[in-house]
């Protein structure tokens, strides 16, 4: 019996023609909508389009994000690998196999097409994101069309980076509400680039920790709070460009218009110190309260925080606590649009758990809207006292690849 | 603003009375069964009853399994942490925190009841299981209670085991839809057993393996096949006596009766190396096809494989296929419970992922059932060049609490 994916789902569904405009909304196609779905699913996404999917994308429940580094220093190589991941990624998004023949449906004595772990599972809301790190760029000559902002970040005070688990000269952010989806796309994607590529450090998350749309509500980080109220949303069109979309005339515009950069940064948390607070600590700490999210200066989590508005000892809001260090009021107007992953990834040497919030951020110029909001909460903010960042990497995310092109075409044709 | 995570879900689902027989189904409730959930979810199952929830439950799909060592030598020490177990078990299985105050709802001097990163979530079939490891019993002087089938494990050839993710004084198993409610469990019982108990490892597991109930299909493991189709399931009673559940006659019965044994075993899988077999080699490992799951001497998946059907070469099914290797018909019948869990926890030094499977057996005996099998299996099965046994570790699983019993109290009390 010969099954494709393909054919359990009874016809991929048909990627949705997208000619310059990005279309974040579900695509709705009674062929997926039917399957059951462990991952209390979403329909396929289309893969093309001006920007890439999975930055405004409405953030799924799961992530499997892997950095890659070069083993090659051919350019050729490398725009066949960008080639061949286009393709597969178009192809799994749409809850298809990696392959152009079916994981069961090759010769049999060749090695299948796609490996089968996603077989007879809907598209789930996949989106996989490509970036360029730094090293890209030295590796195969092209540091004149390298942006400046592509810089390696600075250290901040508290970082203690793990380098094995830091940077990497690609990146694939897979996103999807089932992790069974997201990681046979990832494994498959370093199936396809061996030769090219190695997988350097690799991170799963369970669950999302922010919002990146008007149609979602904030989910809670291990913390226990909700976070990222003030994340840019996908509908908020004028502040994506200002905010999040790398603009032609910016340096790197000439290719990476339209694309945007993704800062990464796993940050563990002492939960078990953090767990030993009292409560209006914690609160003080994150400056909302616990229970809805609402700024400590009152009203629902949408209110806007009242930094003035006094308390029994200084400011209701006291002037450490996350949302004042990193609001945009407080920042010259600087937004961010952050989706974000809790981890547990086993224990630590402590008796503990090896936990934390695995950070991202899309922005249009990481040197002026990461770095400076970065240096103030890790000199400010009384949150940071319960963090450890343990990871850090950047990527330039090129815009997305219209009919027929590859990802990154504008930057290696 | 307070609000317990009871108080979002319009009252806590109720405990369903369970006098000696353990109720496997699912507790309707409307006040759960209304809230949108994350993870496909379901309602509540109860938490007491003759045996644990968590073996013969219908397998969800999100493991969190930690393992503790005792940091107390104190025998009461440990009857209060079993206790306290038990109620935040309890509670937490029902959808409510884990403590009798609810996250937000505690003195504000004080820290919470519960870390709060379930708040508004529903029950989402969450089942916890508790074991006791050998040096549970060193520790506590209770060598005289100990069953001798809860020795360590023998070494089996091909072991590679970290010792720092083997063993443990205490398990906790905890299943659920949602990833965010099973590590929210684990990480609040951690919290309370502070002093008594730290984490030695834990394991996430993101997709399920196996099917335990005659109601799930079979999915999907890392080498993009099913296995586990000869699993005992929920509903063979005769089955699970005879293979599962501790008798009252059997070594250790007089406190260990309508319990059981779970042998944890972290087993990675080589993926990219399986990858680049061909599909009939493939098939040929497994002795299934990997479209269907159905055996190679034909049918469909629940077809019983015919082990005497000749191929071109020898058996249709070859000799080392692993569905022969641990099939019940050819090692004297031997049957597990079988649920595991598809891991990936990041990269390796190779430039892969270090992935796999998180295997789980329940078992009546598992000197008479595990080890013999997994002896078979080290030595003959085609499978074993493409897995490495990272970890290992052997628990008593007490039977369930009956209502005002802590788990575990036939043996502590």
């Amino acid at each position: 019996m010969k099954v494709s994916r393909r054919g359990l789902l009874g016809g991929g569904a048909a990627v949705a023609g997208v000619g310059g405009a990005f279309v974040a909304g579900r695509t709705s196609s009674p062929a997926t909508a039917d399957v059951a779905n462990v991952g209390g699913g979403q329909p396929a996404f289309p893969f093309r389009g001006t920007h890439q999917a999975g930055v405004v994308t409405p953030a799924q429940e799961r992530l499997h994000f892997a950095a890659f580094d070069l083993t090659t220093d051919s350019r050729d190589d490398v725009v066949a690998l960008l080639q061949a991941w286009t393709d597969a990624a178009e192809r799994m998004t749409q809850g298809e196999g990696a392959g152009p023949v079916g994981p069961t449906e090759g010769a049999a004595n060749l090695p299948p097409d796609d490996t089968g772990e996603a077989i007879g599972l809907p598209p789930s809301g996949l989106t996989i994101t490509f970036g360029f790190g730094p090293g890209f760029f030295e590796r195969l000559g092209l540091d004149d069309r390298k942006p400046a902002a592509l810089a390696d970040l600075p250290h901040f005070p508290g970082d203690t980076l793990d380098p094995a688990r830091s940077g990497g000269d690609l990146c694939v952010q897979a996103c999807a509400q089932d992790p069974q989806v997201a990681v046979h796309a990832v494994r498959n994607l370093a199936r396809i680039g061996f030769g090219a590529v190695a997988v350097r450090w690799s991170q799963l998350g369970f669950g999302r920790t922010s919002s990146t749309s008007t149609t979602q509500s904030t989910p809670r980080n291990l913390f226990g709070f909700k976070d990222g109220t003030a994340n840019v949303k996908a509908e908020e069109d004028a502040a994506l460009e200002e905010h999040v979309w790398v603009q032609p005339g910016d340096d790197g515009g000439d290719w990476l218009a339209g694309g945007s950069y993704l800062v990464a940064r796993r940050i563990n948390m002492t939960i078990e110190v953090w767990d030993r607070q009292p409560l209006e600590d914690q609160e003080g700490f994150v400056g909302r309260t616990k229970a809805g999210g609402a700024p400590l200066s009152g009203g629902q989590e949408s209110t806007e925080p009242d930094f003035t508005m006094p308390g029994s000892d200084g400011p209701v809001i006291p002037e450490d606590a996350h949302v004042r260090v990193v609001h945009p009021s407080e920042n010259d107007g600087i937004r961010m649009l952050r989706p974000g992953y809790n981890f547990v990834d086993g224990s630590n040497a402590l008796g503990g758990l090896d936990a934390g919030l695995f950070f991202i951020a899309f922005v249009r110029d990481p040197g002026k809207q990461f770095v400076p909001v970065m240096n103030r909460m890790a000199t400010t903010d009384a949150l940071v006292e319960y963090l450890r960042f343990t990871s850090s990497a950047l990527f330039a995310v090129p815009p997305g690849a219209g009919p027929g092109e590859y990802v990154g075409q504008a930057l290696l044709a």
